[in-house]
């Protein structure tokens, strides 16, 4: 049996919180019978809540706080007076080993603030990333980061690479996962010189993975790759055009459907094609941004995420606890790093021997 | 009746040259009858063609040259040799007055050296931008640039707003666009100083527009603003990541429908309402970038677009001439400016004076 994971949870965080947060839990608990939880937040709306969830209840414990962080905070003020809060003490028990991951709904400029200071970033690591699994229509990408850090140099982008792939090994289960770099297709502008410095970098670089180079925005739908690298800025703009295209070709699909008599009677007989489609397409099944790259697993949920959607990203947060993703980061940092030395070793050299030479 | 347009082909350009242009050239022409064509390229290739379209040959001239640029020719071998290319000559077409406007399909890069190179930016535009029309549920927007600066500063920024606003107002047909620059939307992180400051100056400009401020990748597909400004990098990725998501969900649809023989039977019954919604996706139905801030309208297919594609390029083109693209552009500049000077004036004026004191 595997080993029982204890994850904690902000219970005030989201649109629909405590509700839809305890509902989650408990969906979640069903999948995974090794869970427990520890839940921060206001015990007289989360104590009546559990009594509709006995087995859920049998496995958690609540931990009450008055304190919560608003939608509209301030990353600034969050880091100020937000530390003893639902959202702050969920991430505290990660940091004291109390728990194995927490699982955040709330203001996500918040969590990043919050997350970054308890639990800081990974040594060899300069800036933490947000990472999602996105539908292709081959399955499932990773990419990142998705706004952590709208501005990123050459260093940042490999290092996201490097966590890319290490996600990509631990969720979608492949050994050695194609990884490219977002770029523009036409032909004279390859991207800036950020770009083609991380390309090469990367080229170069020792880590199990199967680097293609560049991918442009049309390869994201088609799944080309598994892992898909870019800054912050362009990876919000990416994620939330995608998800808008879906929605807007379901509108428009719901509305041709209801126009004719005929129409509504094909979308009957196809009605349960239509579900599955919609189900592979439906963000909440690929809810669960991870921040990357900190000393502890912090899982973001949409805001809006239903239950069953807050129930899948604590489904990420189990994979990537129970499939060892630091311990996976960590070691292919350190190949990268050592390849890396290696090169800089001899110009150390050299410049120890200058120095000899200048005291003689 | 409409005046006579004179429209330059380059009949070399594109995946399937010379059959699908001459092939949409015919199409538009029906579409069009105040039309008339300068078509460039290898006439032993495009006569024989002629044959099949007895309109289309009575109201063109086939300008003879045996040079083409390839696809993989780099802009820099492009501005060297292609000067007398057909794609070159098209282009000097509209240079020397001699036509309306170019419509090409080949190469983008060499399109852009040449284009800047023969026709120069317009005054008062920094740089060139690639705009074009992308669907949305509610009917379609303007998106620019696309690609043909990869860096850009908040100056460009702003002449872009301008430059699709005068799109917008001359395709859309609406008095007063509403025009945002596409940001991310997490809190804190609301863009780079670039945008921050165009966004400033777009605030205080007295220009026909109904500037909105910021708006994200979601509001793409809905249709949030008549004119999304960004740079060139986000656009080419934004249009891209869009495009690749409609042909993933068409993809996954087909499949679906295909899945059983219930699914089959509803597909036929909604077919009508397929085939509509298909359409109003259809990159060919909204093909046709324009090359904005040029003196002379330059448009760009898509060189895998149909002979229906090509000839809705042409309509592009058809749009842009008989409504003063270019004059919009002109006036608004000219009214941005003048805005611009008179907060400018007052610093003169200072200087003006300090320089007198000094002299005294």
């Amino acid at each position: 049996m595997a080993r029982e994971l204890i994850i904690s949870l902000d219970a005030m965080g989201g649109d629909h919180a405590p509700d839809i947060v305890i509902e989650g839990a408990s969906i979640a608990r069903e999948r995974a019978p090794n869970l427990r939880f520890l839940i921060f937040g206001d015990e007289t709306k989360i104590v009546p809540l559990l009594t509709r969830y006995p087995i859920l209840k049998g496995c958690c414990e609540v931990c009450h706080t008055d304190k919560t962080i608003s939608a509209d905070e301030k990353p600034s003020q969050a880091l100020r007076r937000g530390r003893d809060s639902s959202m702050g003490q969920s991430i505290q028990a990660v940091k004291d080993g109390k728990s194995d991951a927490a699982v955040l709904a709330g203001n996500t400029g918040a969590q990043m603030a919050l997350a970054k200071f308890i639990l800081r970033t990974m040594p060899g690591i300069d800036r933490p990333a947000l990472a999602t699994l996105i539908p292709t229509s081959r399955g499932e990408s990773v990419m990142l980061d998705l706004g952590a850090n709208v501005e990123c140099d050459e260093n940042n982008l490999v290092q996201f690479a490097i966590m890319g792939a290490a996600f990509a090994r631990t969720v979608l289960g492949v050994s050695k996962p194609s990884v490219a770099i977002l770029n523009v297709g036409v032909e004279e502008l390859k991207g800036s010189d950020v770009i083609k410095e991380a390309d090469r970098m990367l080229r170069e670089a020792n880590i199990p993975m199967d680097y293609k180079g560049f991918t442009e925005g049309h390869g994201l739908g088609g799944g080309e790759v598994d892992v898909v690298v870019t800054d912050g800025f362009t990876g919000n703009i990416a994620l939330k055009t995608a998800e808008g295209t879906a929605k807007m070709i379901a509108n428009l699909l719901k509305r041709s459907l209801n126009e004719s008599l005929l129409s509504k009677i094909g979308a009957l007989f196809a009605s349960s094609s239509l579900l599955a489609l919609k189900n592979h397409l439906d963000p909440n099944n690929h809810n669960g941004a991870v921040f990357m790259g900190l000393n502890g697993l912090i899982i973001k949920s949409h805001g809006g995420a239903s239950a069953s959607g807050f129930a899948s990203a604590i489904g990420v947060a189990v994979d990537m606890a129970e499939n060892d993703l630091a311990g996976k980061i960590t070691r292919d940092l350190k190949n990268f790093n050592s390849t890396v030395e290696d090169a800089d070793k001899m110009d150390d050299d050299t410049v120890v021997e200058m120095n000899i030479k200048e005291k003689k």
